[in-house]
């Protein structure tokens, strides 16, 4: 056994316990019931702080947001919601922005102060960026590696048959870095549910890699969308490596549908991310945990051009998982802080995610007496440690 | 003309402009364009820092929460909600709770440090309680006099007609010093709406205080309450001295319902209190407020026995106001910033409140660019000054 080289004491885990965790490697290889003598390794003392997992951030956009650059009012659409429309806002607020890879630095520092230790971004491919973005993200992703793992998802903004050469451009993202091939709401943007996957799972099954599609179709179309993808994903025995996110069908249907939808994406292995929006249905989430469903979170648009919110601070975002969704034991306190813990690893399929012996010293130091008052209190005193490095405190990033 | 005795140089307002602001006996007096010249008053500069009014708590219960004391696990109802059960563990927790008085300071300090400087608290009368809870916050209330102004409001937390003695209570409560008599769900709770009504009409007439009602009964039935609310108002020429907390009713009826409500509401000049709660349908704001209706917002209840969130941050409230509206354009964002400040302060019928010669020099500044920018980024930097005093700085209250 390799020694420790730091010694992490006094840190309470979510069981209350007062525990000292040692770190070799990055990784985490000893947890013990916390000593009075002194202890031998170069040591940090935690003070008895609130010790959590590093939070996954699992869907998030780093190409668009405008978080650290000049403020830009939002625009609404000429005539009611129009995606199309918000498209093409989106590129001229983007012709006007600071650089991209500015932008995406500014929101991984946010992300990382609030204690993101795993991140899921999407990123656009289309015909009008081409791999541009893409290019930018990768080589900003390598600047933060010590900072943040980030899968990045190669996302057809702009529809996959509607847009020329997408398909073409999917596959190249793929080979070009990106980790997960994405997708986009099949039936109303390009009108065309199976020739939409067709592409969606063909690339993934060509490069042996996940699927994450963004799914804001409601109803009854959502819910077909999402039996197709389900039916797609068992058929390539897929089950655990797609998601879909939004699936914003099984938030306005009757409960009895979606229970129904719930056992089958449990039997597909498909996860579902939700934000918790503002003013919009979303899925039932303690309906879907107890059906067995992995159900995921992230920041989604942070202040960007599809809308001014957004903080970065998944913990914040567990309050309002919990707060849209009516949790209020402690039980369900912790369901909430589960869907952006553990939930968030296993739908991402993170290897070494948690505080346990073997995996990554990726944790978060927080001021709160429990789970479930962190939840609620969202305590914005916490120091962030990726691979046992602290990498933020109180907001503010630390350089190396 | 008074001399200037606290000079607050380069305070940016919402206009963008950079002023000195004069204050003299805790009132504004002088607001004048930022000088190059050394000011002769002693000066406090405020660096550029965006100022705003002190926030508007309009709906909270000092008396209840157990915010600061030590956690107690939410219990949830036997067989789905009542409230009957509800008040029952209430008395419960409230049992075993640290005192009141200090359980009341706890949650002053708490909204003081996010820049609250105006209050609205419901304060429980009923047979079980009697008038001890408002001898206990009436107490607390002047010893926070010289930190932030409360109204207290003879709350029926167990009914009128259903507790015994309460009539009368409600009558020595305002003798005694709660400003407004208080109601709750008169249809569901007492089973008798002209019943209900007549007590709070009754004792609010006797006493010229204003009325402030709970009220959580939904559809048509809390329209027929809304209605009958409005007519006794116009009745009694009681135009803007009456608001209606919560009116659930308003969020789950058909929008030409709500509209022809929102004309008889704003005629009747009847404010509507929403805390934009998370997974109840609420009034719609913008509805409202464009039909001229006065929304006003509150905490209501902090981490207390009706659920475990609240974090007394009225800021915070505007973007969850903002965010479960749909608000996304500057206006949208103002607005919601609005219902938090000018629109609370006309609610409360406030005297001297605001940024404006003559008013009570009560502000907060934010490390914000623009108030659209301090509601989704809900900046936690702040000074907060009560009568052109500093109360609070960076979350924490300043004793004199
Ligand atoms: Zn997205
Ligand atoms: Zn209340």
């Amino acid at each position: 056994m390799s020694p420790i080289e730091t010694l992490f004491t006094r840190a309470k885990l979510a069981d209350g316990s007062l525990k000292d965790i040692g770190v070799s490697g990055g990784r985490i290889i000893s947890i013990d019931p916390s000593s009075a003598e002194a202890p031998l390794a170069e040591s940090v003392d935690l003070g008895g702080a609130l010790v959590v997992p590093g939070f996954v951030e699992g869907h998030i956009h780093l190409d668009t947001s405008f978080f650290g650059d000049a403020w830009i009012p939002h625009k609404p659409c000429t005539n009611g919601f129009d995606v199309h429309e918000r498209v093409a806002f989106q590129a001229q607020n983007m012709a006007q922005a600071a650089p991209m890879d500015e932008r995406a630095r500014n929101q991984l520092d946010l992300c990382i102060a609030n204690g993101s230790t795993q991140m899921r971004s999407h990123v656009m491919v289309d015909g009008s960026v081409g791999l541009k973005s893409l290019g930018t993200v990768l080589a900003v992703r390598e600047d933060y590696r010590d900072y943040i793992d980030i899968q990045l998802v190669a996302f057809p903004q702009s529809g996959i048959l509607k847009s020329s050469g997408t398909p073409q451009l999917m596959d190249e993202a793929i080979s070009m870095g990106a980790d997960l091939v994405g997708g986009l709401d099949p039936a109303s943007f390009d009108r065309d549910v199976e020739g939409h996957l067709n592409v969606v799972f063909g690339v993934a099954e060509k490069h042996g890699v996940d699927v994450d599609i963004h799914l804001h179709d409601g109803g009854t179309l959502g819910l077909f969308t999402i039996e197709q993808i389900c039916s797609r994903t068992r058929a390539l025995s897929m089950q655990g490596h797609v998601a879909i996110s939004h699936a914003y069908g099984l938030g306005d249907l009757p409960v009895e549908a979606v229970k129904r939808a719930a056992e089958t994406i449990a039997a597909s292995g498909v996860s579902i991310m939700t934000n918790a929006p503002g003013n919009h249905a979303f899925p039932p989430v303690a309906l879907l945990r107890t059906a067995g469903v992995t159900v995921f979170s992230g920041s989604d648009n942070i202040r960007d051009s599809w809308w001014p919110y957004g903080d970065g601070d998944m913990l914040g975002r567990a309050m309002m998982i919990g707060y849209r969704s009516g949790f209020y034991t402690d039980d369900e306190l912790k369901a909430a802080f589960d869907v952006v813990t553990d939930s968030g690893a296993k739908a991402l399929r993170l290897d070494g995610y948690g505080l346990k012996i073997g995996a990554k010293a990726d944790f978060v130091t927080l001021k709160a007496e429990h789970v479930p008052e962190a939840v609620v209190a969202i305590p914005r005193e916490r120091s962030v440690y990726k691979a046992g490095r602290l990498v933020a405190r109180n907001g503010a990033v630390i350089r190396a």
